[in-house]
């Protein structure tokens, strides 16, 4: 079978886009790969990773004759990407993304480039860590990637797109980009603005000194660490443009806290045993749903 | 060098107690061993897998001749747990616990006890499974432990129980109950509350099924779920009796979390980037003293 694409283009090497280029290089090979980065210092480490065919000095030449174009960058700077390409985009291209919005980054596309043939989209994987060295090509494997055209958009185009993502070793849901933000705002956003919360709480304690936090984090704190050390710009961009959807799941959230404070408060430990002997039920089905390794302590000890 | 100990009655035999029972056998092969349960399955459960020498029937049997005694139960049920074996205790038997919280165990244990020696200590360590299947003889090395006497206890009593402690590889550490308590509130029982809360909200909401969530857990959620998967019936206990630190931390996050809502409702995207570049820098203390691995994802996927 042939691939969707003959040639695609990578607009931002950082960790998606460089994990995009090494899976297209592992799984389809014949594929030929452009990329471009705004920063100089990666563009030079995409070249010497060799992880694209061919490092342009422009997002325009990036995208010259690219079938497809895949912005993989901050939220808040796809309206620039997607200006920058305009002048050398084909007709027939099929432009996406990778972002954690959909209706915002939608919007911005299709302002930046209205002639365009665009789906968005939004593979749910990732790591702490940022930049080209930190990608690998394993890492949508098993992984969801949503799809969320417009009601315009043409069906062999995200027919086209799913094929691409199932060929990089993802599961692929096509869902609408309001319902998509508050599913994320949910499993993903909300999850990660507690986790930047709480780290900062605790380095900013005065009666608790950094090192003590540190030192003894590993009785839970250190697990909010990790998607606390995710990137800064990429965050701020998910924050401020799917602000409806987090900050009800917000509110939500605030309300339980509330409760339990309460429950606290009134040395009510029915409800808290209740609350904990269910949640553990959820962990259940992520592990069974091959989410999340079943390992105790994720893995990080040998029993 | 002889080992600190002859003879180590362990009273409760779930994630914390069978482990050490473990790490004793492989460490400090020449101390005898006695075990108890409350649950007639554990303590079954106990003598298949052969984790102690004789597991007794009754507390007090296992406790008798022991010279150190360490309840491994939910806090809240210490204080049954040392009135059991008050009648067999030997004068000279060294008394410690593994709870979470300390100010509220040295009560407890005193009042039970009033004639022991007691040193009580709280390993810094755990997973999210329960049980004398769940424990391992490598969960406490190079993990803290915290020993919080009080003014009264005999120096050479702390001393042995450090030394034992180091002998199943962990690093010990010597603290005043209260402060114990706080640090143990921002490290380990905050972060617990707000993983159950979230976990809780997430699987109410209305407009978000379970099965989606479950589904998309991998954009940063699945990392909650983990510590929300924890024994319900020790952290029911915890913020019961860690109380005032608990609550007192809570209002500090709360406030934390207003002020980047605030920042979000407006737009102010430089209070969230600079908040989320310095939480990262926490992250790479915690793995530089190795209280977790620095592999991306918890090395959750091969690179």
């Amino acid at each position: 079978m042939n691939p969707p694409f003959q040639s695609v283009a990578i607009v931002g090497l950082g960790l998606i886009g460089s994990s995009i280029a090494r899976a297209v290089h592992e799984r389809l090979p014949e594929v030929r790969l452009t990329g471009y980065d705004l920063d100089p210092a990666v563009r030079e480490r995409a070249s010497a990773l060799a992880l694209v065919d061919r490092v342009a000095d422009a997002a325009g030449e990036a995208a010259r004759g690219a079938d497809l174009v895949i912005f993989c960058v901050p939220v808040g700077a796809m309206a620039a990407a997607a200006e920058a390409v305009a002048p050398g985009l084909s007709p027939d291209a099929l432009v996406s993304d990778v972002g954690s919005c959909k209706s915002f980054v939608a919007e911005e596309l299709r302002r930046a480039l209205p002639e365009a043939r665009i789906v968005p989209a939004h593979p749910v994987a990732g790591t702490e860590n940022s930049g080209p060295d930190a990608g690998f090509a394993s890492l949508f494997q098993g992984r969801w990637c949503i799809l969320t055209p417009d009601a315009g958009a043409d069906a062999s185009d995200v027919e086209r797109l799913s094929s691409f993502w199932a060929g990089l070793g993802a599961r692929v849901e096509v869902m609408d980009a309001a319902h998509h933000d508050v599913v994320l705002a949910v499993t993903s956003h909300l999850p990660h603005l507690i986790a930047f919360t709480i780290v900062g709480t605790a380095s900013d304690l005065e009666r608790v000194t950094e090192s003590e936090v540190i030192k003894y984090s590993a009785g839970g704190f250190r697990d909010f660490t990790r998607i606390a050390a995710s990137n800064p710009a990429m965050w701020r961009d998910v924050f401020l443009t799917n602000k409806d959807a987090v900050l009800a799941t917000l509110r939500r959230f605030n309300e339980d806290l509330a409760g339990l404070e309460q429950a606290i408060l009134a040395d009510d430990g029915t409800t808290l045993f209740d609350l904990f002997a269910r949640t553990a039920a959820i962990r259940r089905g992520i592990v069974e749903q091959g989410q999340d390794i079943g390992k105790p302590d994720f893995g990080r000890q040998s029993g």
